[in-house]
């Protein structure tokens, strides 16, 4: 039995699925007969196989399975609403799609009954998903963490290992390709903000509006940050976590200051790693590489097996409605602030002009002085 | 619709997947309706479904599923091919039986239509197992390693941060749970070879046996190798590792030096961590517990779940007759010796009464020496 599938855009991690389904002897069976791109200069290294009329794709009722690799943007999620109502199983790389619509995209895929993947859309090659979904059918996850945005962490290596200014440590992420033209994204932490939204979503059987997430950006962290942090025995990384108590769901996308000893502070460069607390299954870690063509094209193929050998679908029990908590934990925290007069007096433990290691404060505190802070990291560990 | 199952054997981890199944309302249709035993003092604890006849479970129509969680012996072995045999599925945590008779057991699995599934037999509650299938499909895997043995990481590591001695260190693991009354099997490494065979078997899809196994254990281990290596900047870990060259197969389980700055050296205590080299995926690596009731007890239920929803079954394409090379590596060595004179100089970096860091050598040298070795290391990043 031959099973057809359509990619939808062709370029780095479209162009990687063709390619492995193409060359994997075990694949043999499953056959790419449509692809959805304007450039059609790309029409000879695909045998002539490319549309930019999407209902060509919708109406051909042998392509049982389409692949969205196009990115951003509402066209992918009009595309595979589109092709779940048309029955057809889905498997995406889209995590802005996925973080927002994961409710609605379920729902339409259980009444039509196919399947939707989406393991590439968080931690690329690391297979975190997967895991994710079956761990919560046995288990009751408590805290999710990580590092999930391979251009930011880039970033941050380089400052610390190499000690090279931000500036420039942001150039080579885009000249090694890690880096968006516009990374506004990453270094804010919006990216961090829709993957574990998505792994929340899974973990506690739930529907994180992202919107609500609480994020803080790396755009300003510098040199001397780097300097404070080395200096007392930690590194500084971009981390997302989560965790749920009780009926309550704490969720932040921030700089930590983590022991450098820690498996996270040494998961550098484009490496993504999380870590996964579950009752009966204690702590799992997961790492690898979180992005590029073939950890991430290999991810969209392991969904298509999963379709094709007809595994387990993921379902949701039953959507429980958690609260998302105002952050409300307490703790140390580093901060370089504009004005240090402007920070009372009890809430700092040690201070070198404008950086400031705090006391035991709530992190009430720490946000009346955020128009006052350049750029702040949570002390953990 | 409901599944239902027998266990052999109420120990630690059969009474955790008994537990877990009665717990999790997830599992409501699954029933465990038999249990084999010769302890009929526990039958209350389980409802008076115990039976020391296994005729009533093979013989029993309506039983699906069994799962082994006997441990080893020729018994374990019996009772799986038995049920295969019987049409039954079976999850069994049983490493011994698994890296001895994986590919009889599998023929027959696969003769008579059932699944047949293994991941607690190693790493525990690390999901390796699935893992390494899963990237074995569309990678060719070159390289696995890893710690893979929960008493001997944890000697390792307390004598390395706490300075005990190896028999304190021992009789604490013994405490703890982690070692056997006798810890053979565990300190010279057999646990790992048997392991190490089951995920190359199928990383590589070939048959490992077991006999070829190069393996050098920890018991002679002493303080003062550990502050040996710790003077050098490195950590003592004893690794299973393996890797696919063209036609050969590296594989073995030895003391090494690493790098304390490692992930493999950051794993402690009974943690296992194991990293796997595939050619499109990168990269990855997997960090649990590797033993323990629930860990164990929620990797086995995890295969009644695949088995429930009819998951991908494992298959092996086409076994692979890879040669098992004698080890031929060349690399520095940390030995201690019984005679330092019967070492030739040429070999020597330096040396501090019988304690000798050698210069770039082949294992063939070592091996030589190996009477007059009381413990050695390989020196690796």
């Amino acid at each position: 039995m031959c099973i057809k599938i359509a990619i939808l855009g062709l370029g780095t991690v479209g162009y990687g699925v063709y390619d492995i389904i193409n060359k994997v002897p075990l694949l043999q069976n499953i056959k790419v007969v449509k692809i959805l791109d304007k450039d059609f200069s790309k029409q000879e290294l695909v045998n002539n196989i490319i549309t930019d009329n999407y209902d060509d794709i919708i109406n051909d009722k042998s392509i049982s399975i389409v692949v969205e690799t196009m990115g951003a943007g509402n066209f992918s999620y009009q595309c595979i609403k589109k092709a779940l109502l048309a029955s057809k199983h889905v498997v995406t790389a889209n995590k802005e799609v996925v973080a927002s619509h994961i409710e609605e995209l379920t729902e339409i895929k259980s009444q039509k009954g196919v399947s939707f993947y989406y393991e590439a859309s968080v931690g690329g090659g690391i297979p975190i998903i997967k895991q994710t979904h079956v761990a919560s059918i046995v288990n009751q996850i408590s805290e999710i963490k990580g590092i999930l945005n391979g251009t930011t962490n880039y970033i941050l290596s380089k400052m610390t290992n190499e000690k090279l200014p931000f500036a420039n440590a942001l150039k080579l992420a885009q000249e090694a390709g890690f880096a968006e033209a516009d990374p506004t994204a990453d270094l804010e932490g919006l990216d961090m903000v829709r993957k574990i939204s998505i792994l929340s979503d899974i973990a506690y059987q739930t529907n994180i509006n992202i919107d609500k997430v609480w994020h803080f950006g790396i755009k300003n962290v510098s040199d001397i940050d780097i300097t404070y942090a080395d200096n007392l025995g930690y590194a500084i990384k971009f981390v997302a976590s989560s965790s749920l108590v009780g009926e309550n769901i704490s969720i932040s996308v921030e700089p930590k200051f983590v022991s450098k000893d820690s498996i996270i502070a040494k998961t550098s460069n484009e490496f993504n790693v999380v870590e996964i607390k579950c009752d009966y299954n204690d702590d799992l870690l997961f790492y690898g590489k979180g992005a590029g063509r073939y950890p991430t094209a290999n991810a969209i193929v392991n969904d298509i097996i999963m379709i094709v050998n007809n595994d387990m679908n993921y379902t949701f029990k039953n959507r429980n409605t958690y609260r998302i908590n105002e952050l409300e934990e307490s703790g140390k925290y580093y901060l370089r602030v504009k004005d240090k007069s402007l920070v009372e007096d009890k809430l700092i433990d040690k201070a070198i002009d404008n950086q400031i290691l705090t006391k035991e404060v709530s992190f009430e505190e720490i946000k009346k002085q955020m128009e006052n802070i350049i750029f702040y990291a949570k002390v953990v560990m």
